[in-house]
């Protein structure tokens, strides 16, 4: 699972049906890298996540009929962004 | 999930059977990286999209037999390259 | 999906039995990344290939029992490699 | 599978159902790059661990519900952080 | 599938139940990139191999209940690293 950070929510008026009424994320990582989300739990800028990809990104929105391939799993208590150093 | 710029559609008359007869966009990332993706909604080029990929992607594309692995699953109603910044 | 040019075939007498009797080519993205991936439509070297991975490789191979993660999914028909600039 | 280094637990009280009480750990490739996996065996900063990804991690979790996409598989013995040179 | 030279097998005492007995080899691509994967062929260190990930990984295993996300799908015959060049 990779750790993001919160960006802004994402608008986007037409979608496919798949991904129903789930609200969407703009995330960046460390390098600046930029992915969208389904965000389950309400989380908002500036916030640091964890996402689950994949498959269980489906089961993680909540509705596994959700089709995410990403999904934000946890908010994270508190996050330097260089552990360990 | 990725966000994409749309190139152009993708002409391929010769394909695997899998992929029925859905529409192929050529995307291009912020770094220039191309892909190719199902569009299920119609785009045109120069629109920036959300892209689901994986298994997520067979769904999206509206008929979970289409074999992609990257399909567009919505159309951002607007995008700043470089958001948040 | 992404876009590769085909190099060759590989031989490779020695393998699990669930990649079957299918035939292998070696592809090369426009960075010059390596990658091999099953051919169920008979393309040549040179040719530029669009390929899919995951769960929808197995598919696209025409028998969802070869064991593969990456596969031949059509034949472009013209391939600018330096698209929409 | 890769080889990564155990760095902290993850410290993160919101998180969504799936994941139920599965310990989280912080983990950090030879590159620097971050990533959190599910601990179902108890490992300890400075170990190295292989990690399974995708739907593999939600069997290796030992509870297949659980929304992962990366798990530590096996604590390594002995890492060279340079092998085979 | 990429291709990978193999290092040197993987010493693991404390492992997932899912990995069961399987070897485990530690493999290099040509950028020097590490990964683990289980060998279902026997293959030995300086062998040049392609790999399948995925769900078709815990397949090409043998056994789909082996919980690895990349395994050895063959041994290729004869490997130059800089090919069609």
């Amino acid at each position: 699972m990779d750790i993001l950070q919160v960006i802004e929510p994402l608008v986007c008026t037409q979608r496919v049906e798949g991904l129903r009424d789930s609200s969407l994320r703009v995330l960046r990582d460390v390098n600046g890298k930029i992915q969208v989300a389904v965000d389950p739990i309400g989380v908002r800028p500036g916030n640091w996540v964890y996402t689950a990809s994949g498959s269980a990104a489906r089961y993680a929105a909540g509705d596994f009929r959700v089709l995410t391939d990403l999904t934000i799993a946890g908010l994270i208590d508190f996050w330097d962004t260089d552990p360990g150093q």
